[in-house]
């Protein structure tokens, strides 16, 4: 449970921001579909929810740096919002019940006049209009005034998860498995892809959780972000679940499976799937304070580069091709990403900010897809997902152009074009000494997914 | 099938229209949750898919009124994407396929150079952002430069559902009405509402539906648009549901249900739930081609007035009372809206415009609440929603006012406090003489819902 104490504590960090004298952290507005009444299922802001606690839109939330008070604006509910909406808390109740003083938006034009404000970055086009036009400034050109000291403070705040986020982060990440067991259990050679999604999206609603993001699911695995859901799943087939969970708090769960449609890995499947899961166990084993997470997804790579020499398919020193960068042939994504309140957590202030800090990122081909690579700290939570992907696309592409030719095994490689793709991904948490899982524990071994599918039932 | 030919035929009117050179139609952006990377299942723009039939975001319709040409602009998809999306058929070769000439998004500045271009109103931040940029305009003072002639054309022609219409149409009200068939099926005393909604969206996921709003599912039936779904459902509950599915053709079903938790309506139940049916059968009864709307509204109250009227909560005569507009304590929502390719069809533009056109809307506290006024035409689509409710905020209010003490009961009418309320919508079409149900035979009748529960198993 996150508490008016804890909220407040929060917020205590950003009243230390020097030369702030108001910070200004905008709640977000509805997202219309089709009309202005019509509205997706409100997400609010992860950097607004962080330190404000409230989970309405059309809200403003100011600590006021020099009179050490912080508030929060917003139009509270009439007579009419109760007919349409039902008995309500007022939000001035709820802003009280959180230690923040309530105020009328109406009147933060003259709160805020001669105060220096300090703003961050925005990624909705409304909330950029709104702010520009509240501080009189150009819409076009406002993300010039964001305040670089803000934004980094939030970062290093919410980059270090407490006792009481992680409990939220492994309630998100249990009910995340729960969607991942269930379309296991329903999957059937016959359905369309998007009948087992309905299922498994139905495991998150019943918990009143919404998506981290939209899920992934498919028996094209070599597609990194398929979103679309129309194939019909048949015999052999091996599909992907790439799905999360997001609770009503805010925080989000996100993990990757691979499980064949028919119950059993075909042997080529099961050798391909247990490198990954090599993969995986390496990030797992090297995961500490200190190291770079860089360093980290490149050992990995080097332990499938091992493994795909072994079934021919690289000639070459390891060193090398993973220097060249040629391994990204199969896996040109990055090892992972901080989670939190978003399931990219923070990349709306920009993906370096939070994954790299002080160094930049690599401009090569696969790493250049690395959203994390700084290093690691105590408290950071952040997904390890390998894979192994053959993609017919990318492979044509780089034969054509001779590309590596010194590493890579074209015609060994090209027999795995009908192969699809492969991905594992968990959620974990950085310790004093190492890294720890979120969640209860997750199938992972191709014995143990076999197993489960065998014994579960018709229902 | 929305064909090209019927595409066609559709820009073929707006080519027609008076005074324009060119006619800019964008499509929708993706809108972003938590940052700009993770967004909201992709809804498009209604009239950018009803006259150009591409569901893709970030493109650019373009009606070129004086060469009789039509445009896509748009980014083209790269090898890059093919790695992440897989393969997918090109902007370019879909366009032609439909019609279009396809120009690369860059070239459109140009293009526009010394044309006179009619736009329309916009709902979404980042589409006045954009065409404000493009057309050198102030977002903030967009909206005066819509041109009304246009938005008009489109509203007249889109206000008339043709035959592939209605077969689109048609499939949206089937589904919904199997996700209201489901929401029966599975409801039982100590869920949890969201538990009830997990279960019929996952009907419309299903079938590769989106929904055509956020469903409303509650005990709490006198509240209007409840979004909150954490109830646990009691023996002796009534339940509203009103939801619909959205095709990925766009169309879109609304429909709403009130049934029983334990399968059986009390006999109080029963009793407003018949009067609702029977102002729902009063509006199937009067609607054709000719009156309008506004009046089968008045008329359904007095329905609903004289029924209750026998009940002892009114006094006095039915035709003052429904003038005066005293039953609005009872529904304070208007009988229906207009149905297409968004839920309140074309709102977007202005309410008004499309369910009232000449005359305008009545101020009055119920009647002001009717989204659909004007007299109604073949082709029309339409929801028929009567309601009868137990508000008791509003009540209070009311009362503590002593307002319509010449017609209400207070005190007979506050045994009802604990009722809740109970709606009943279908879809309909207008006909050459009269009104015809969209979908597949809906259970109407209190006996039907029973009849259904009972014998619905415990899958």
């Amino acid at each position: 449970m996150i508490t008016k104490e804890i909220l407040q504590k929060r917020r205590k960090v950003l009243q230390h921001l020097q030369g702030a004298d108001i910070i200004l952290l905008p709640a977000n507005m509805n997202s219309p579909m089709n009309c202005r009444d019509n509205c997706y299922p409100f997400v609010q802001d992860a950097t607004f929810q962080y330190y404000f606690g409230m989970n309405h839109p059309n809200l403003v939330g100011i600590i006021d740096v020099k009179e050490k008070k912080d508030y929060i604006f917003g139009k509270d509910f009439s007579m009419d919002d109760i007919i349409w909406m039902g008995k309500i808390k007022f939000l001035k109740e709820e802003a009280e019940e959180l230690g923040l003083e309530f105020r009328d938006l109406g009147e933060l034009t003259d709160f805020l006049k001669d105060r220096r404000v300090s703003i961050t970055n925005y990624y909705r086009a409304d909330t950029i209009f709104y702010i520009a036009k509240l501080l009189e400034k150009d819409p076009y050109t406002l993300e010039k005034d964001a305040s670089e000291e803000l934004i980094s403070k939030i970062i290093e705040q919410r980059n270090h998860k407490t006792e009481e986020e992680l409990e939220e982060l492994e309630k998100a990440v249990n009910v995340t498995r729960e969607m991942h067991l269930e379309a296991m259990r329903v999957v059937r050679a016959g359905m369309k892809e998007y009948e087992v999604v309905a299922a498994l999206e139905a495991v998150a609603a019943k918990h009143e959780c919404y998506l981290s993001f939209p899920t992934i699911f498919s028996k094209n695995g070599q597609v990194l972000h398929n979103h679309r859901h129309d194939n019909i799943l048949q015999e052999g087939d091996l599909v992907i679940l790439d799905a999360g969970a997001k609770l009503s708090s805010g925080y989000c769960g996100d993990m990757t499976s691979t499980f064949p449609v028919s119950k059993k890995y075909s042997d080529r499947q099961k050798k391909i799937y247990n490198i990954v899961i090599r993969m995986f166990e390496k990030a797992e084993q090297l995961c500490r304070p200190g190291i770079t997470y860089r360093e980290v997804h490149l050992e990995v790579c080097k332990v499938m580069v091992e493994e795909l020499k072994e079934l021919g398919l690289f000639h070459g020193e390891v060193e090398n091709i993973v220097i060249a960068g040629a391994h990204a042939l199969f896996m040109p994504h990055g090892l992972g990403h901080m989670l939190g309140l978003d399931v990219h957590d923070m990349e709306n202030f920009g993906e370096e900010k939070v994954g790299y800090a002080e160094f930049s990122k690599s401009k090569q081909f696969g790493l250049a897809s690395l959203r994390l690579g700084r290093e690691l700290e105590e408290g950071f939570v952040y997904t390890i997902e390998p894979g192994i992907y053959f993609i017919p696309e990318l492979f044509e592409l780089w034969r054509k152009e001779k590309k590596f030719e010194e590493f890579l095994n074209y015609d060994a490689i090209a027999k795995y074009m009908d192969f699809g793709g492969i991905r594992y991904e968990g959620d974990f948490v950085i310790t004093k000494d190492g890294c720890r899982r979120l969640g209860k524990k997750m199938l992972k071994y191709p014995q143990e997914i076999e197993e489960y599918m065998e014994n579960r039932g018709n229902g």
